[in-house]
């Protein structure tokens, strides 16, 4: 477990490491704003040492560290508390696709504690900014902070959004190639990606709704257009991946198509090959016969008329499929 | 009928056996908290009894008794009544699928009744709380011991959740294989025991959702954080049935489209050798008529220059086959 | 028209049947619930003479003759109005379908009247609780009369379901069954008669819960749990409809794929034989042919060698087959 | 464009009728309830005088010459403005399905005008009503004569649902037809139809809510009632709508599965044949090679046993074929 | 970047263009209203000068700036801030499709800028309204110069919905030509753009019904009207996007249908020719073998009574095929 503090007001800002919940919490930051941030949740002693230090409740102890856990916000008499998940930047999985993991924020008065699942994150632009007091953020309170954290966390969605969006591109390509045999198991690979994102996506959207109808001490009125706009970002996400799942069930529906047409040509070719040639095989069998009085065997140009026969039979079929549309 | 009865207060607490209602009533707690435990519920008779004695609605006793009674959760002027659906955790199906009971809870001021339909239960972890005062359920009131009691339920829900996430696994290994007959079958038992879930969970959602708006005597407001999680709790097994329904339509889509595979390549085998050797099946023919006046046969080459032309006829088409991707 | 008249007060009750509005209206029960129950809605000018008697509007009167009604409720200053389906006792449709009647309610404060499109009906039950003093009916007012009332109707209606519960499983065993030729059409007959029964449920199930909703002088606030119990009866039902709505989605399901599947061995077989044959009665048809010159005809051998490679081809088919898992 | 005026109180009424609005607005009806009817709306120049003269802002005068707006109800300071779909009277399209048109009402304290698309409509009726003083029209104001006119026109929307439901019943008999090659295109314009009407409906729903939920001084709170069994009487037609869309999908599910009924049952006869056959000719065509040595050709039964070899072969497969169900 | 002021009030009006935004803002209009146009979103520096002079929000920057952002509308202390898809006039896809793009609308006290992502648009007729003083809308506020922006764009859609309108109806046509093998892509595309126009077109529709439901300092009560007129326009918009879908639905049905109708008649022919003649050739097989011992052979009539016979089994199979329909 990696716990890192960073204190910082106006003036001036520090950043500090710790190994244990002990360490960390010797470090104070008596006047501005204290940002924990937690990396791996194995070790239960040192989160409930932190949690009680913080009076964060039981319940919110369990669920910063139950990794199934889905999105949502609950407001406490001394915190929000605001679990979601996060792209883990470094780490994908064998497929290539990207791993999310639990990420969870505890928003106080004057300290805002994060948790994540997976050591590693998509703060240090944020940890930069305090540091090198760039832009607002270190004149503005924990509610910045808490938004600055999320914002950085929904953009990352986009990059998987967009990774997956790509990948639906191929397969607008690979749709009309029949010799793609993995193309429906790939394609449900990239659906069920798609609808995970969803799940991951929806809950957040309302668990946003909720924080934005809340109106909490923790937050101040001035900090809403902020929280609109990540809400805003995470709407967005939602319809990308029903406009994803739009373009997924299309591209399936050119597949089954293709296939379906294909069918039909194989169908047709064996139909016009035995359409020709088995009548002309009866017939060439009806002279085959050894029968002892068949005149036709004994005329001088028997042969040859059979032969005009056959071919104005072929010739026949043809017209009929050319009109009948089959070659 | 099973009864049992146990009283306790933050500082005690007995447990006592009854096989009757009169029996039960007899034992009195007058200063703490009573959790009276009814296993079985076709002995009407000791039903009305225990209802009259603690002022039941005959409409409560009705949905007690009616093991067909959906989930739902209804306020009186003496009571909370919750009804809804425990996983038993003694017997399952024969096919190995779990088998839910009606479970019914009446939380008073004081006393909490619990119905279950079938004798066993999951809450030998809380009466062990109780016995041994761990944790804080013996400081608390009625209200905390019907939450843990809830709790224990809604995670055996996740047992079943378990079980049936991981058949569908199997389900995605089996749809490529084309000689599993019962493929369809099977998978519509998995997903009908989904759908039974799902009946299960999605009207103790709305319970729950009821019960945390419902400004009542019975449950304290420090309560609220632990209804909140059990609701949580509901919501993810629902989002965890919805997701699994996407899986399986995901396996069935596999299933079709490898099923349609199939039928594609059966019908190339027979269209290739069809088409190969049906025309040659006729030329042969035309030199097995008996005709008098037919030049090739006499000829001195005749028989080898056929064989040339059909391997000609042959090698053609295998082109062909090979360009169309047939082969 | 049969025309009865109920009048009931805790003390005694009695009935008169009459034939006319005019003959009902002369009996009186000045100081009791008066119940008039209406069987057939054919004679206008009675049903007005009785609706202008109990200042019932016009559009009420529309209503209650309109076969077509959709359920619904409707508060009115004098009435509430119910209209709603009813299970007809009596009669079965040529198919042994459940037949539905149009029935309607009007509730007022000391008289409840009921209109039925078809004599005779499930109210045996009330008739004889109230003449025989039975349970609490002739203690309450006419809004637990309209309870007892619509209480008995919603019971009819798991009847009907039990029934198509139980030939839906029929269904499941016939899906297998390939000679079953009007498989699908009688499965749309039992979906055609469950979203039937849909269209019953779900109006009335929206007509129960506005009735909840409305704080009326017509109904007490102690019948709130009857009137609750029977919202719950009639949400049970349109779940019981959702649930076999899935259990037809399943059944239809198997029944697709169980014919495409045979269709597959059908091609199979096809394939098997053509594949095997159509090569070597090619291979025969080389040495039906007559030309003069074949050396291979005049070879001691030839004859065994022929069968010998034909033998040698079948196996090496027969492999293939295997293989592909063809057989 | 032609324009009528009627004018009417308790104690009398007139008609006018006029060609410009320069003539109709010199008709006064200084007391009692004014009602405009304007046929065809293509002269902007008279409606806008029309428009002017009662205060009706521009965009409601957009509106009502707009034959593609979709039905809404909106609320004006100096009246109430409806606009929805009527059944045209006079004319079908050349398939026979009904043309509806767009019609606007007005109402006002003392007047009504409305507007029709087309010269004709249903309100004959409601001008004999007025004009012969029958029923209570009369002594209503003008929200009443609203309601009259809505209430003609949505009994037409019943007689146009009437003829889709006998046209699809139609297709229930033509599903099992298997020469009926239009049979998808038919069924697909009278899905279209039923989603014209779809979309007739549904919005008029939402205005007819609207209108009953403002509390406008232009509707009395007497006439509630009224516009509330208008309401039902749409919301009567939209689930016939939908009903319908139930009827037809099932009509498709037995369509294709007869279709693929019958392609089964082709597959079948061919694999038959072909299975019989394709042995059978091989057996001959081996006793039709030349070659000099082959033993059984010499032998005095060799042609009567292949008989019987060929007749046991047949008889095989044939009882092969009843035990699959082939025949 | 091109940049325009329009400055306006009852009396007079004037119009000026600006390379720079510097340049831009020493124009002034200290009476009336001003109107800045910005056309092109690609210059930051520019773009955030101007946001700091009319006090826009940096997160309106951005929202301004992203040509990704969905449809929205959002208050401020300062002003309402819109954004929303237009179709662009000068510019459309290599297949011909519209091309959407970003426009921004802030709407202040006396001013409303507009940004469009790219230059040249649909308001030439609000330019010349306002120089020309045509119509009313130098006598109104920015919330009617807004309205009149809205209005414009909005109509514009419904140019692309003709248009894909119009394109649906050649599918239609197209639906029954089987060799048109395209048809399922290029029906996609259709599909596609109809959903991008939704995706438009829907969160528009919440954007204007919640600036309807805004009780703004910068909409009078007076412009309601006007703004539910857009509304109204955008959500015709949107059903027409569903009924368009609809119709997809359709012609993808009968296409279907038409493709399966195909293979059938395919599957016919195959079945009709080999079913005649795969018999006949067995039997004249039967008489090309070569025993010795065949007393057929020798007879006088049986080469005509083969013959006979093979007619016979000929007419019989065809009488069979008329009965089956497959004729
Ligand atoms: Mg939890
Ligand atoms: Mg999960
Ligand atoms: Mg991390
Ligand atoms: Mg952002
Ligand atoms: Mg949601
Ligand atoms: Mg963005
Ligand atoms: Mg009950
Ligand atoms: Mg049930
Ligand atoms: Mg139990
Ligand atoms: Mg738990
Ligand atoms: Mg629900
Ligand atoms: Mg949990
Ligand atoms: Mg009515
Ligand atoms: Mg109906
Ligand atoms: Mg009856
Ligand atoms: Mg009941
Ligand atoms: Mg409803
Ligand atoms: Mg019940
Ligand atoms: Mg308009
Ligand atoms: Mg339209
Ligand atoms: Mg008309
Ligand atoms: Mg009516
Ligand atoms: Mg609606
Ligand atoms: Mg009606
Ligand atoms: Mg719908
Ligand atoms: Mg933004
Ligand atoms: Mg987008
Ligand atoms: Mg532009
Ligand atoms: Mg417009
Ligand atoms: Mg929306
Ligand atoms: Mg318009």
């Amino acid at each position: 477990m990696d716990l890192s503090i960073i204190g910082y007001d106006p003036v001036g800002a520090w950043m500090k490491t710790a190994g244990t919940a002990e360490e960390l919490l010797s470090y104070r930051n008596p006047s501005g704003i204290t940002w924990i941030n937690v990396e791996g949740i194995g070790n239960k002693l040192d989160i409930v040492k932190l949690a009680e230090n913080y009076k964060i409740h039981p319940l919110t102890v369990e669920d910063i560290m139950d990794t199934e856990q889905r999105p949502k916000a609950e407001e406490f008499d001394d915190y929000i508390f605001i679990t979601f998940k996060a792209v883990n930047r470094n780490r994908t999985s064998e497929e290539g696709t990207n791993i999310f993991e639990q990420m969870s924020l505890v928003l106080m008065e004057s300290t805002v504690i994060t948790f994540q699942e997976i050591p590693g994150d998509s703060f240090n632009g944020i940890r930069k900014r305090i540091l090198n007091n760039a832009g607002r953020i270190r004149k503005m309170g924990t509610d910045y902070l808490a938004y600055a954290i999320m914002d950085a966390i929904v953009d990352d969605y986009f990059l998987v959004l967009d990774k997956l969006g790509s990948s639906i591109e191929d397969f607008e390509d690979r749709a009309v190639d029949e010799r793609d045999d993995n193309f429906i198991r790939d394609l449900q690979g990239v659906k069920q990606s798609l609808l995970h994102v969803r799940r991951i996506v929806w809950p957040l959207r309302d668990s946003l709704s909720m924080i934005l109808h809340l109106e909490s001490k923790f937050i101040e009125p001035e900090l809403e257009p902020f929280f609109k706009d990540v809400h805003d970002a995470v709407i967005q996400a939602a319809e990308t991946v029903e406009s994803y799942r739009e373009l997924i069930a299309g591209v399936m529906e050119v597949r089954l198509s293709m296939m379906s047409h294909r069918m039909n040509s194989v169908m047709k070719v064996l139909t016009i090959i035995s359409t020709i040639f088995i009548p002309l095989t009866f017939i060439v069998g009806v002279y085959g016969m050894n029968f002892r009085f068949m005149p036709e065997i004994e005329m001088r140009y028997a042969y040859p008329i059979v032969w005009g026969v056959m071919i104005l039979i072929v010739a026949g079929m043809l017209i009929v499929f050319k009109r009948r549309h089959w070659m």
